[in-house]
């Protein structure tokens, strides 16, 4: 099973370095194992060339188990979101041109995408015709910030696919590694198609 | 005859993938068998990752023969071009960032395009002096009222090459998948080329 | 030699198409051959796909040596390049975005470049401190009329690297195909930064 | 020792080429051999296509040892930045697109850049939160000239990263091979944004 899960993270590291959203050893990705555990990147690597020893196993506080890898400084978001929702298999962070470009923006705290067929490539969406939101959070050097302000905002209202990160990228998750990257891959091209129409449409 | 058949979608997936128009599991592909039925992909399978088993056969209603695979949602679009037009005899349905935001930016119910000589490689078009239009249908998630609203459409005049979904994407065809991925890759370079014009000329 | 001069043409097809420059069988490829003969590509074919076997010899006056395949529409614009100028030993001719769009929003005769480093990448050029022009032919399906413009204009001053036809393409050539590679090359990077330059500048 | 640095420059090319930022022979790299010498790319290969027989040995003035290979013209710059830093064990020059307009539009001699998150691929930055400057200088064929400018530039304060000569390209370094291609993937992933953002944010 961990054999399966840590392929899914190298391969889905592979992918994401073609279509350019990891560069420059950014991004961080993981996969839940257990109520109490995932495996989570470790800190530094280029995503797109990945192999298995570049993983680490860590506890939901985001502490490395059994590991002398240094996890990933964003390791506490992915575990938070595990905690948060039990349902979340895979979560994956990237850095996109677009996902950076629309956060800055963006001025307010949800980006609102309306109209587009692709938005039934995220789960329980069924038509183009509503609109959907994705959080945008400030961006901040201290992590425990970050995922006290996810719980808070979760609290009021669970977040579905992802959230972004100002100037700084994108988180999208899913139940599994699929649909985790179903998710980021329809997220990104509603980005690329937002910023065209605010290109286009002026 | 079938195993070629169904080659050529698996191929025409992998290559469709690379261009980027078909994210997220997006986009359903087809092929003519005979009179009365056709291969088309199932739903919800990546298109980039296509085998011969994410292909059922279905007749020209749009049911499944023979098989348990859950058909495509839009599945009813293809056979309803295998029905209208004897023909034609491969069908590509894609999402594109282009011709999502052609379409949604284009106020009428076609999208015109003239001057180019790229419009040769939509077949009859001996010159690029002339203009071209491609039929611009509103969304709706009822596959049935789309179909009806193509029949109507093509009872007045036939269309030609492909038709877009506003919002959506891009249905281009062919006598068979190289002429159907033709139009694809034509109409799909003209839409880049109009998406930079609009950008550019003003 | 004619191996090396074939294959030359069919590598250059596969790269061409990889970076999206002869879409939906759109293109043409030549090879000189001595000073009454080439290798050009067969009408049709898609450039990204070549084999050998799609090639045939061509006179200078564009007429099959040996063949019962149809050379490319266009044929007669290489065979009239080898006759200008014995110097040139290959003839690529692509369709890109930008050069199809940059050609429609020049209204003169001549595209300028200027101030680019890149420039150096065109045979004779030592400086990026000067101005450089690529002649904008319009478009006809006439290739006897296109081809006895270019002679009009050689012969007042001959051209060099490449030449635009308005809403169609490039043509770019060398004294063989690595050096025509180059200046096709190093003419759609130029392209790219002048489009972007508009986009940017005003 | 040499086998490895070598290879790391082939396998930079490649990699780059895929990038699309070293188009048309342009671009030069090098790797560090000691105090005195370095390895660096011969003059006018594809940079795509390197083979180790591409590389020849110069010492920290830039010439040649033990090789009739001959230096890029601009490895003058190379060996002024191996002088200038002794931690300097990589050089990479590229010419992308959004380098080449992006120094042409800033019309002073330093690029600013804040608020990006990707601004932390930079050794020695551990926020978004500052702002960082990469020095535009002047283009000119006469790298003594330059060389000498950046010597100027660099006592003053010593450059970090990588610079920018005007409508020409980056200059890209670290402590190895491997951070330099970081420091270029990141620069590139900012000049990207930057581009988008002035496009977008008017």
């Amino acid at each position: 099973m961990s054999d399966l899960l840590t392929h899914s993270i190298v391969e889905a590291g592979r992918w994401i370095d073609a279509q350019g959203w990891c560069p420059a050893t950014g991004g961080n990705f993981s996969a839940r194992i257990d109520n109490a555990s995932a495996w989570v990147t470790a800190s530094g690597r280029h995503k797109g060339e990945l192999t298995p020893y570049d993983l680490l196993k860590v506890n939901l506080k985001g502490q490395p188990i059994d590991s002398v890898l240094k996890p990933s400084a964003e390791t506490l978001l992915h575990t938070a979101l595990y905690a948060l929702d039990e349902n979340i298999g895979a979560v994956l962070h990237t850095h996109s041109v677009a996902s950076t470009v629309l956060s800055r923006l963006e001025a307010s705290d949800s980006l609102l995408l309306s109209g587009y067929e692709m938005q039934k490539s995220l789960s329980g969406n069924q038509t183009h015709n509503t609109t959907i939101s994705i959080h945008v959070f400030e961006n901040t050097q201290d992590m425990q910030v970050l995922a006290d302000q996810l719980k808070e905002v979760w609290t009021v209202t669970p977040l579905q696919w992802g959230f972004l990160v100002r100037g700084h990228g994108l988180y999208a998750w899913g139940r599994d590694m699929s649909e985790a990257r179903r998710h980021l891959e329809g997220l990104e091209f509603l980005f690329a198609c937002e910023r065209d129409m605010m290109l286009l449409n002026r």
